[in-house]
């Protein structure tokens, strides 16, 4: 399968969504390209349940106009999956025959609980949550599923989504509180169906474009620095408090709020009302937001599939390795400056040099393996693309503090100017989160040089207390060089910030330069 | 020489540095790595001229260190020049050989005239200036040339830089004004030989690490929002005004400033003399900081010499081409849309819709050939990586206004959005050019679509009037499918910012979608 264009096509209520992706070695995949064409399928669903001719045309038309997309890549298999607004329709089939006849693509009927299950997939394939409820608010539908230790344990699907909802419910503008009310009342007697969901207490993760909208708005309000959906998180209160206020606003005043496309504004109050009663029931810990849901849940399959497995062992590690593949990364290069730095740790946290903490951890993880980022940008100011680009590259499995943490260390010159550049993200940081930041750059500032021309020459590094004198000792297979010269010039800012004499020595022993 | 990799180490009296560089197709290069070392060879000659046995041991070890880098990427041809310290160096012979007889590499000494020349090059073919006046302060020398209508005319050369100024002159800290006079004597008396260079009234062009860290503590100093320096326009009153500060501070407080680095902190007072009393001897018009030397002006001969030019006929275009390069991006379609964005521009300004100006059509240019750089980051965000990514690319040719302004083309998405992003870039901006942005970004918007399955399906675009209405028409080769749906959506936005009524037109005639 490698190097092989895969899309998937996702028809649904509310929107028609192609994603291309291109799979690379060892199942990694890098998506392409993507386009989303608002065509409301639920709208051209008359009252008997029958889409209606403009709907079938349309719709038939937005697929070709995918299928050329996907035909410029060169892309050889498409996915197509159908989902509520295909479900329901009694003349589905034709429907579908008329997009095979004109596009030759055989789109699939996906039930209820396949669609909650690959929103699972790809919830806990990229969120590092042990337990949680997942709800992918769509159109016509909307998929929950209760998942324990990574297992899925139960699902539901209840037959309103953020559009249909608006169209059975909504007439006045702005929404009175009696519509709110009927709305609650109708999602309650769905969710009554499923008495597991009562008072979980776990994490509510949402799916979807009101998910996601949620978010934008609430990211907007609070200037939140970083410019991440995946994995941020709400207290399950402010979401109702977002919902208070998109119904005291007419449609029109709506769409003006930061964070909300015009396109969203009718139906935004159906699609928070779905949310919000979900995180009520099942008396939430907090509310994450998941960029990734059905389509990725699709691919994610795919992959799992290539691999023989039934979840990613490691998704830090996978989402690590598709970067890699995505900049062409020297991976050797950056598996041999993790190994360095990871033993490194490993000796300073021996020593007391650094206190134990599997945060820390992760952190100096994904610095040292995305250390090189930036150089795909400019050999010039690298420092600065690192720190953009690990703000914005698809990791998966750390917190948006720690990406954060991660991205300043790869970024660290001195402690000097890492305190300026993070002026503006301190409201994510902890205090001692700085001091973080300082010794594990300049760990992994030094560390790196010693692989700086990717020969792999140094074997291990050890940290010892000779005779009163701390040591640092670098068994290296050839000689360094170039290396040694510069991790010396890193030794006078490690002396800096961990404010301790230390020596640094090679075995076999080298001298270095009085550069 | 396609794919090649070269090199050049360049032997300075302050630093020696390498730079590796791939050469591409059709006379495009891209800069793979680079690497400093501060030797001072200066400070290794003794009293009669003669480099220490130490400074030839350090200097051969330097070279060999670089070379391991070199070896490590598989470059294949290293070019080394020598400057100052080696070309007054009496046994200069004994080192060059000893260098040879480690490295296997062939240093040539190069004569001042030669050094000046290549910062002639580098600079005529970097920045956007007809006349001007270079000034290169190295370590040992200063090279001066001037150039009208970018021919060179007169060059000169002084044998004081940073290093052997300060070494002669500086022995007090902070620096007495007594001590500044003297300094100041001895650099008109030298440049009292060119009499040319007196009120000749045009910028000047400052080259080398003086240069660069005077407008590093400038932009920091005033908070300048770009984080460019090759460009960057000053006052020549602000660089006496620099002066008469690192003057009037210790070298240790002047390791604090910000931009300043410490291994220049004793050496600053003699380099931004030697540029304060070229600026007053020229009258100069302007400072401008040149990120381009030597090393860039021995590239670029290779190139000029590969294409059998004397200077770049346009430096946006080729800068624009190793660019395209640089990012794999899609040529074809880039020179398509900027085909396209260009007629329409030129139509637009034919029916008085916009102004006639070629700055505005030069950041056009720029926007719709670099349109689709963020893309090579994610396909999600891409406008914000535009936009980062149009402010850190190497692009010659513009100013630092133009090319913001280009980056904010390509970042457009509505007018309120335009506006909330560049709040921390008004300084730079004049009122007018917000509106050129929206107008400008809503134009490329619509026409990238045109193209957007990169098959260029049209051949023209025009603007008309018919019976009182503006008509956009399409020729097209192809049925635009895909594309004409994505610009009618882009219409809506056109028409908020135009405020004009105004349909798209295909012809031969083709039926749109109405989703």
């Amino acid at each position: 399968m490698a190097d092989e264009m895969n899309a998937v096509i996702d028809l649904g209520s509310n929107s028609v969504r192609v994603v291309i992706y291109e799979h690379g070695p060892s199942g990694t995949q890098k998506e392409i390209d993507t386009l989303k064409q608002s065509v409301r399928l639920t709208s051209h669903l008359d009252e008997n349940n029958v889409i209606t001719e403009t709907g079938i045309q349309l719709t038939v038309q937005v697929v070709g106009l995918f299928k050329q997309l996907c035909d410029s890549y060169g892309v050889v298999e498409i996915i197509g999956v159908a989902t509520q607004a295909v479900r329901v329709a009694v003349n589905r089939d034709e429907l579908l025959n008329r997009i095979f006849a004109e596009t030759g693509i055989r789109f699939r009927v996906i039930t209820g609980e396949e669609e909650a299950r690959y929103g699972y997939l790809a919830a806990v394939n990229s969120l590092p949550l042990e337990d949680g409820i997942t709800v992918d608010v769509g159109g016509g539908s909307t998929e929950i599923t209760y998942f324990r230790q990574r297992n899925l344990i139960h699902y539901a699907s209840i037959p309103y989504g953020a559009v249909s909802l608006t169209k059975e419910f909504t007439r006045n503008d702005p929404t009175p509180s009696k519509i709110l009310e009927a709305m609650n009342r109708a999602i309650e007697n769905q969710l009554d169906r499923y008495p597991w969901l009562e008072g979980l207490g776990c994490p509510v993760i949402g799916m979807g474009g009101t998910a996601r909208t949620v978010a934008r708005v609430h990211q907007d309000r609070r200037k939140y620095p970083l410019k991440i959906l995946h994995g941020y998180e709400m207290c399950p209160m402010e979401v109702t408090a977002m919902l208070d206020m998109v119904c005291s606003m007419p449609v029109k005043k709506r769409s003006k709020i930061g964070g909300l496309s015009g396109e969203r504004a009718d139906i935004i109050v159906a699609g928070i009302a779905i949310l919000d009663q979900v995180l009520k029931r099942v008396r939430a810990s907090k509310f994450v937001i998941s960029n990734k849901g059905l389509r990725d849940g699709i691919l994610i399959e795919q992959v799992l599939r290539t691999r023989g497995e039934q979840l990613l062992p490691d998704m830090l590690v996978h989402s690590i390795a598709n970067i890699h593949v995505h900049f062409h990364l020297d991976r050797q290069h950056a598996i041999q400056v993790w190994k360095l730095t990871g033993q490194l740790l490993s000796e300073m946290v021996k020593h007391n040099w650094l206190p134990d903490s599997s945060e820390m951890r992760r952190c100096l993880h994904v610095a040292s393996m995305l250390h090189d980022i930036g150089r795909t940008i400019s050999i010039y100011n690298t420092r600065d693309h690192n720190f953009y680009l690990l703000l914005q590259v698809p990791l998966f499995g750390v917190s948006h503090r720690e990406r954060l943490i991660a991205a300043a260390i790869t970024a660290f010159k001195s402690t000097k100017q890492t305190n300026r550049a993070l002026v503006s993200y301190q409201e994510l940081l902890e205090d001692e989160d700085f001091t973080t930041i300082t010794r594990l750059g300049v760990l992994l500032g030094l560390v790196k040089t010693l692989d700086r021309t990717s020969t792999g020459a140094v074997q291990s590094i050890d940290l010892l207390r000779d005779q009163g004198e701390w040591i640092l000792r670098v068994h290296a297979q050839k000689p360094l060089g170039l290396q040694l010269n510069l991790a010396l010039e890193w030794l006078k800012e490690w002396r800096k910030v961990f404010q301790r004499e230390i020596r640094l020595e090679v075995d076999p022993f080298e001298q270095s330069l009085g550069v």
